[in-house]
């Protein structure tokens, strides 16, 4: 073991240690000048005094220890981001300043970089702090903010042009880099500093991680880029802090999606690269395709991150489930079991007269398996109660308007409404318990979902993952979770459907594809909207991965597209009240539609058309 | 009656004139040189071809009367705002241009300022473009954008230094602005047409006038401001396009909340100022008031617009809505009912044991007076067989968590979400119609609502209405609705509660500013932060209206600032998912804040109190 891993080793056991002075001794004597500590935390969004807990330990283990320097992310007094709060609530961004003032004191023989939001008249800066001998000595404000930004908190924060970000510390010129500033890079620096706080995104991770490389080589500087980790509501943060040497070779990795005190040596290039989700996958695709599992560990961690620090976060410990024995509610109860442990996991299986016994035993089964609390709760009685109450109502409704309809959904809303009451009501009745939505990505884009019914819950630990990745999911899942087969492969096996209404074409429970279209379809149609910003013509005109094993006919794919979109436009409302879910795969946080744009044609529109159109409109 | 009166009455007649040629042989009669109408459009986001349409009918009859010029607001073409949807959607931007085109083959003795979002390889630009002579002859770029944009759509957009914003027409130099660019001001132009979509902010409206009344004074010219009208989800666009004279007095003023096409003469200084709300109102306030009435009008018409544009533009045109015989419900049902009209209207009373005989009175009078749909629905099969049902579920919970509440809310939201059954049944079985949300502001603020209960629907019209304000909206509904005191004075009168509970100390039900604080000392504190950006510290120490009135301690004080900052922190959940409502007062129309924020101290901490925790932290 080098001396480098061994320090590593130190750091790693030093905060739950309790021979603290001791592990302090041997750092002390293991230590070269020039070494620092990038402190990859994981913050809460607004809660200073949360921030500064951490800031101060770390801080202080850093001094004790002999660091010369210690490296905070991005914004990590406020956590980041925020959303509207600091405009909204400013005393957050001049609380950070008294906190930091006070924080300072004890930087006796060391020199820190804390991320913060600076206040300055009526406005705020996206700045780092430079603590030092006691007081801070320098700040510095990141100079530009991204075009499209993805978080609002861009929108309150402004640029600003200083002249100078170099510090010195011990004779070494640190150039300090915050977020994608890159075009200010610092070209006299000894080592190029980067203060990020940058989400996980799997497409970008290999374009980003070969420009540090390639900023490192143009410079002929060791580059060090410092991130956040945790996440904060659907803003997931991987981490990976880590250090180029000036050839842009790495040479230390912190892990990802956990809090780590990484040390290195930039200017001696010493350092330990961790076994890194971010740096082993290789999804970067240019098409779509249903092979996940190079990205599979990745989703894995980004969804137990999402689901733990969003109950962390909110301060609630359990949660309460339907399971349906259906691959939704199945996934979702083996990721909260991971998230949250088996004791605070409950699952209630809430069987209609639609509901088959494969499905409840495969129910029954799961929670046995993964040994959380378990009942049955049969919806028969609230769905007679409830459907002879609407039915009363629906006649004299009927007196006053028309359009009755036929045949509605009233009596399959009812059932997946009547679970939701059960659901609500346990969290209600119980302390710290949240009930959880387990609609999935493919049928979010549908709409294809219950509103007061499946898709209400507290939390929506799935909703940015497609149905074929699911299935993929469970599968690794079954495969590299410790207890392996926890999933009945019965599951994994059948053809997902919400058992609310009976085919009248089969006589069986409806199949959810016959009433959209194939999933692997589906899928793809998202994956190139999200992924290509590809409209209506281009997919009619493009083979997908479904045509190359099955015949489809031009009129069959015209009739799903036509589906999708019709069915995405009617769906913007449901999206818009989807409970709190992690993002994984989508390429944009915060990707909202406005309802009322419901009327958005996506299909291109033949110039003779339009021009035909419009002599008829004179 | 002045020949530009005359003009404009003719126009407003002309769109549903059957005698259109007549009317655009005397208004080729009557108009001189240098005429140009203003379309103030109401889009619908992302429609293009309804847009079009609308551009297409301005259009021609400009021509047909032989004006030089027509004006359209900004990004009228594709509508906004969009949101995220130019991003996910480039189509949108593509099909805009080829729109265009088609478009100005029309222009063959006329120039139009069409307002579009112009996409060019991986960018969009906030542009207008000039059509004349058959083609799109020039494109004009926004050059800046707002550094704090309200609207992600300025994620998507990048600004732009073009060179020229000066386009000649009929020997008459127009500097175009799109937007708040007014540091480009053109100052060689003849004619300064300021091309918008501003929405309503009663805050700065004055502050805006005479900022552009100043624009037009400083270069000596005239200043053209032509604004969209309509409501786009929650932002909602006034419209009250003006012209002012080189002095900077105002000569032209379109209706507010309208579309209209309005006819002046920026050369000649001739128009008309139809009576405007936006102008009328003084609702600048400095300090927080009671006195609502300056602000009525304006706060009506943008309810109105918002219910039927959200109605209008996903395609729903009825409303059915739970009638407590409170004061939420029973203005909503005014609102909906002036937006819908009454027979697009059905009110369910749902009483429970609790509900008084008042209330029911109250409802059933109500629903007579606006001539809605009503009936009775009571919930007591409801709540019975939930509740059994939920007993024997807790039951069974209860043998695997402890932490169940010896006082639960779980009675109470069995209730609110029993009516709520109900009323998405109705929606689910009759064609076109969405149940609503009756939550206020006051108690969205509070999380005094009941999640898929009275805050779950597809609409809440008077979400962003505090429940001080609500009151003088019943007041002034009933004296100035054509249908005198149409809300019986009892809802006016009685104190608010939602019946769903009992209070122990009074043996009645449990009225709302007993379980909260005084609603006029609530409202205060959300002004304060939406409006003054004020933290804890500074309320506690400011005397409030309430204050002025009654006597309040400190202490008393203390425990309704320290209630309202942690229930407002946990409703931050609650208030994601509420549903759709127009913005009326906040000041910022996508003013989020993420869940897990609800960490965030609100309270300044002292540096004494700061330095001793950080002493305990090492």
């Amino acid at each position: 073991m080098t001396d480098i891993e061994r320090i590593n080793e130190l750091a790693e056991k030093y905060f739950t240690a309790e021979n603290k002075k001791e592990i302090e001794e041997e750092l002390k004597k293991l230590l070269l000048p020039n070494s620092a500590g990038l402190a990859q935390i994981n913050p809460k969004a607004g809660d200073i005094e949360y921030n500064s807990k951490k800031i101060v330990e770390y801080i202080n283990f850093a001094q004790n220890i002999g660091l010369d320097l210690v490296v905070f992310p991005e914004l990590i007094m406020s956590g980041f981001p925020l959303e509207n709060s600091i405009e909204n609530h400013p005393i957050i961004a001049n609380e950070c300043v008294k906190w930091l003032n006070e924080i300072a004191k004890i930087t006796t023989k060391i020199t820190a970089f804390v991320g913060f939001v600076e206040p300055c008249e009526d406005k705020f800066y996206d700045s780092v702090a430079v603590l030092n001998g006691g007081k801070i000595t320098d700040i510095i404000r990141r100079k530009s903010l991204p075009n499209n930004s993805e978080f609002n908190d861009f929108n309150c924060i402004t640029p600003f042009e200083s002249l100078n970000n170099m510090i010195t510390v011990n004779g070494i010129k640190y150039g300090i880099l915050i977020g994608e500033d890159y075009r200010n890079t610092e070209q006299n620096a000894d080592v190029i500093v980067n203060i990020c706080a940058a989400t996980t995104k799997i497409k970008n991770e290999q374009i980003k991680h070969s420009f540090m490389s390639s900023l490192a080589q143009k410079y002929s500087v060791p580059f060090v880029y410092v991130n956040q980790a945790g996440a904060t509501d659907r803003a997931s943060f991987d981490g990976t802090s880590r250090v180029f040497d000036k050839d842009g070779k790495l040479f230390a990795c912190a892990k990802s999606f956990e809090e780590q005190f990484l040390i290195v040596n930039p200017v001696k290039n010493l350092g330990k690269i961790y076994p890194s989700v971010m740096l082993s996958n290789n999804d970067n695709q240019s098409q779509f395709s249903l092979d996940y599992e190079p990205d599979m560990e990745r989703t894995y961690k980004t969804l137990i991150q999402g689901i733990k620090d969003y109950f962390g976060k909110t301060g609630f410990r359990r949660a309460v489930l339907g399971l349906s024995g259906g691959l939704d509610s199945t996934v979702c109860a083996v990721l909260l079991t991971d998230a949250l442990g088996n004791e605070n996991v409950f699952g209630v299986s809430m069987p209609s007269k639609i509901t088959s016994q494969t499905s409840k035993d495969d129910a029954q089964v799961l929670a046995q398996n993964l040994g959380i609390g378990f009942t049955v709760a049969p919806i028969k009685d609230m769905f007679d109660t409830t459907n002879n109450c609407l039915q009363n109502l629906f006649a004299d409704v009927e007196k006053h308007w028309d359009n009755r309809y036929k045949q509605s959904f009233t009596a399959d809303n009812i059932q997946a409404r009547s679970r939701a009451m059960f659901l609500w009501g346990v969290s209600n009745e119980f302390g710290s318990c949240l009930p959880i939505a387990t609609s999935d990505k493919s049928e979010a884009y549908m709409g294809y979902a219950t509103i007061n019914g499946d898709m209400s819950g507290g939390f929506a630990p799935i909703a940015d993952i497609t149905k074929t990745k699911l299935f993929a999911l469970a599968r690794w899942l079954n495969k590299n979770r410790e207890q392996k087969n926890a999933i009945p492969q019965s599951v994994i096996e059948k053809r997902p459907g919400a058992e609310l209404a009976i085919d009248p074409k089969t006589n069986k429970p409806l199949i959810a594809e016959d009433a959209l279209m194939p999933y692997e379809f589906l899928d793809e149609v998202i994956w190139r909207i999200e992924n290509k910003k590809e409209n209506y013509n281009i997919m009619i005109n493009s083979e997908f991965l479904y045509e190359k094993s099955h015949s489809v006919t031009r009129e069959q794919k015209t009739i799903w597209l036509d589906k999708f979109y019709r069915r995405m436009a009617t769906a913007l409302y449901k999206k818009s009240i989807m409970p709190p879910f992690v993002i994984v795969d989508s390429p944009s946080y915060n990707s909202k539609q406005l309802i009322t744009s419901c009327g958005i044609n996506y299909k291109c529109v033949e110039e003779k058309e339009i021009e035909q159109k419009i002599q008829q409109w004179l």
